[in-house]
């Protein structure tokens, strides 16, 4: 007959590893069966209760509690086990390096007032509080805690931005700070890649991946998973590009993630494409629009990532340069309308344009692009498949009767805020006999009148009915750039820096990104460990849950204003 | 001042490119400012409102009839426009062969015993009907008309799949069959790439680029927009895909659409690899889990589709073998289940399986796979992050303690129905020590009851304090085989062919695709005027609409039962 045992020790508290060791220790004592070590919140309490380790419901038990209970063969086995608890704790914590430790944050702080990072791994409840007494001393925050509501990252994020500060996470597991790493992190060489990563094991994987193919890491940034939800709006993804941006160290970045919420993508890439350095992108989930779009190179997969990544680093700047022979003029564009004849090449185009330009406005609905209230009015940058029902009901094709859009072509070219005009010329059978003897002149005469740019993607071959080499020529005597694909349109583009309000963070500044790491940790003691196996400085804060882990009393001392 | 006249013209049907050929004539006429000339429908004399060329609302009009409007500056000029219409619409049809025209299919498919196709192209409310007459005569069906009802769509590929045929459509705008274009088609040298594109100019783009790069197509088979949807299933476009798995012609494939279904995209991913040739696959939208599945090349763009056919297609079959060192054994494996620390490497092969295995089920919420309903008990398929907050409240992360990896591996091998257990093991400062240690006797021990598989994924560097060939070696010696990224794992799986249901449509007989192409026209004349350009076989049927258009005439003719 087993027999279930607990006991609660008021106010001891251990963090999850030390407590970890103390249940596999107990597990291996004679006549134990299971046994379990926790901190005694409810949670925690159900979890024990779940596994059969709580016979009956503990009342009184506080979240600041250690709660040990065992399962064993006879009482005798569990009163044996029970017993040994003090020194099996004793035993697990002898290796650690108990020279000194500080009782909380802001006194680790005053000894140590170089330390320009924070890590925070206390149990979720209690991290926001570490994570902003550590902003308000000016440290940059690796967030590793988890359960942290939401409304507490967009706060701290917000704080954190406006002192030119990071915060990595919450639930961050990773990070390479000037070469030591934070959390959990594979040891890689320096080198000239740049990481920012909403993806823990995601990150783990390229560094890991780009050290193999003999390359190495300048700075590896973490968010949390969380911080391309729109919600947060991706602040410390933003500011992590930036600051690679502006490191000279950093040759090539990658930015990886999972699934990233659509609203915040657009903003993203853009930022990306303002680094003005290669950026490789792997958003798990995000289908990319073409295999590059100015300088951003998107990859299907982690292990694709590391192999750009190696790549563009082996590759000499100049010949970087856009692989089409359209080199673009580095000047603006206005408004961009799209007149589509081609509901596909109108869609692949919107597809890579929300890489760049925004508010961007289609008759065709995807995700996180405006749907036109009326097609027949542009508005912003708009892409219009005009083979699409609503323009097609009682006349023929786009692709055979050019009429609609020479009205169209007249309409856009006569609205001031129209910069450029991108239209699709598809030849073939079946397709109107001569397309450019109609296009050409309403450009030409829209031209005449203003400087309104005109750019036409041509799908043909040279057998066509139409003459290919006419027709591209005829377009171009009339003042259009001619692209052969969608892909070349968009990277010509995408080239070109769009008028649309650049949103910059305000800088991080890089001095804690450039001299050598000096850390100080709150919460789980290997992480501390793992910092000074690195050969970087550190301090461990011997923290404890505030009023004993007392939540009334928690709430009672936070209202009396601190 | 300007006047505005119209005429109708009871029971008179031209197309709608005739009819454009009429208005464009009309608005060269001296004195007229605009013309429209439409067939009356609803819709049609709704656009002419909204055009300001119908000034009163016309009364008795039905669909049947032909109805001509003018807005000029005169009434002499609006009454001689009027009057010219008769010569107009006889000098528009000049061209046309008039040589003989049968009224109807039947008597059309009657005449021209061998013709394979039916190209329908009339107005969408007559257009199920035409194509299930070519259906009942034994043709295969090319659908160019629109707004036929996805209800019809269905029943209409019921239809045609139980009789070994296709329907290309409905608003499918091109094909190129056995050489010759049907609809929209641009022409191209004749090859070894066979297409199946449910996007119009999609597949026009990319058979033209197949061409510029001195490539050519065997069969480029349009299924329409709506086809990938999951009412419809994707009907054609498996059956297009057993087509050219099918004919010796074909060498390498290219799968092109719009946004698909996440419903569909499994069963049409696994279909492909079916095929057992190389398939370049670019659904818009779509995100691809890798650069290359198995025998799937994804492609982020029209263009790339076009180049990595050219490519493949220059490749040795021989050379096509997997690039990393491990030759999977053709042989099943059972259910599948991940159990990984890592959730962004979960997500990489959970979007990499749904291509090729289901039903796929998780505890990570994405698109069409199933939810877990306990977590704790795994269905089917399954991929489980054992790093997520429902594991890991209470608990140190399965990166620093193995328990509950254990446990779970013990509980997997059990049962019966699983055949393969994959793993990651991240390596790194942070992480257990040896965690080789502890999985590879779980292994051998799982191994040592029951023949089941074992996979490891392994993320590590040479430098990381754990020795990263000590782990491999010892995973490996325990029975496991080791990958070294979750691209390099999906790679070996999807060489495999799983246990699943494979559903095969009847097949479609290659004859009509290996014969000249000899084909019926009923509706857009031009198109009747291309294939005949291309040198091949066809008879334009001299249509109009039953009943003279009149709806309710209609109606009840079709309950009278024919």
């Amino acid at each position: 007959m087993t027999v279930v045992r607990s006991e609660v020790r008021p106010g001891v508290y251990h963090d999850s590893i030390v407590l970890m060791q103390l249940q596999v220790s107990l597990m291996d004592l004679p006549g134990v069966l299971d046994a379990g070590a926790v901190m005694g919140s409810p949670e925690n309490l159900q979890i024990l209760e779940a596994n059969e380790l709580l016979p009956e419901t503990l009342s009184g038990v506080r979240a600041g509690d250690l709660v040990v209970a065992v399962k064993a063969e006879s009482e005798d086995d569990a009163a044996r086990a029970l017993r040994s608890v003090e020194a099996l704790l004793v035993r697990g914590g002898s290796e650690v390096n108990e020279d000194f430790r500080p009782r909380s944050l802001s006194s680790a702080a005053r000894l140590s007032p170089g330390a320009g990072w924070v890590l925070v791994s206390v149990p979720g409840r209690y991290a926001a509080g570490v994570a902003r007494e550590a902003l308000e001393l000016g440290r940059h925050v690796f967030l590793y805690s988890d359960n942290v509501p939401i409304a507490q990252e967009v706060v701290l994020k917000a704080e954190a931005r406006s002192r030119g500060l990071l915060v990595m996470g919450p639930d961050c597991g990773t990070a390479i700070i000037n070469g030591v790493g934070f959390g959990f992190a594979n040891r890689v060489r320096r080198g000239a890649v740049g990481l920012v990563g909403a993806a823990g094991t995601g990150l783990q994987a390229v560094t890991a991946g780009i050290h193999a193919r003999g390359a190495g890491v300048s700075q590896a940034i973490g968010t949390g998973g969380r911080d391309l939800q729109a919600e947060v709006g991706g602040v410390t993804a933003l500011q992590g590009l930036d600051l690679l941006a502006r490191d000279p160290e950093t040759r090539v970045i990658v930015l990886v993630s999972k699934p990233p919420e659509p609203a915040v993508v657009g903003r993203l890439l853009a930022a990306a494409q303002r680094t003005g350095k290669p950026v490789v992108v792997n958003l798990l989930g995000y289908a990319p629009p073409a295999p590059r779009l100015g300088s951003l190179h998107f990859a299907a997969s982690l292990g694709e990532a590391a192999r750009l990544a190696a790549e563009l680093l082996r590759e000499e700047p100049e010949s970087r340069s856009p692989a089409s022979g359209h080199r673009a003029e580095a000047r603006d564009f206005g408004y961009l309308r799209g007149l589509f004849s081609g509901g596909t090449l109108a869609l692949e185009v919107l597809q890579g344009l929300r890489a760049f330009l925004e508010p961007l406005h289609s008759n065709m609905s995807i995700d996180d692009v405006l749907l036109l209230a009326d097609p027949s009015q542009s508005e912003a940058h708009s892409i219009l498949d005009l083979g699409a029902d609503e323009f097609t009901v009682g006349r023929p094709h786009p692709m055979i009767d050019n009429d609609l859009r020479l009205r169209r072509i007249r309409q856009e070219a006569a609205d001031p805020e129209v910069g450029l005009i991108l239209l699709d010329v598809v030849l073939g059978d079946g397709a109107h006999p001569d397309p450019a003897s109609e296009l050409a002149p309403a450009i030409e005469a829209a031209r005449a009148v203003r400087d309104v740019e005109f750019a036409a993607i041509v799908v043909g071959t040279e057998e066509d009915p139409q003459d290919l080499g006419e027709q591209v020529e005829s377009l171009a005597r009339a003042g259009a750039r001619v692209f052969r694909d969608t892909a070349e349109a968009l990277e010509d583009l995408a080239r070109r820096r769009p008028r649309q309000p650049g949103v910059e963070p305000p800088p991080v500044p890089l001095d804690a990104f450039q001299s050598p790491v000096s850390a100080i940790n709150v919460g789980v003691e290997s992480f501390f460990d793992s910092i000074v196996d690195q050969g970087a400085d550190a301090l461990h804060v011997d923290w404890r849950p505030p009023a004993g882990g007392n939540e009334r009393l928690m709430e009672i001392l936070s209202k009396m204003g601190r």
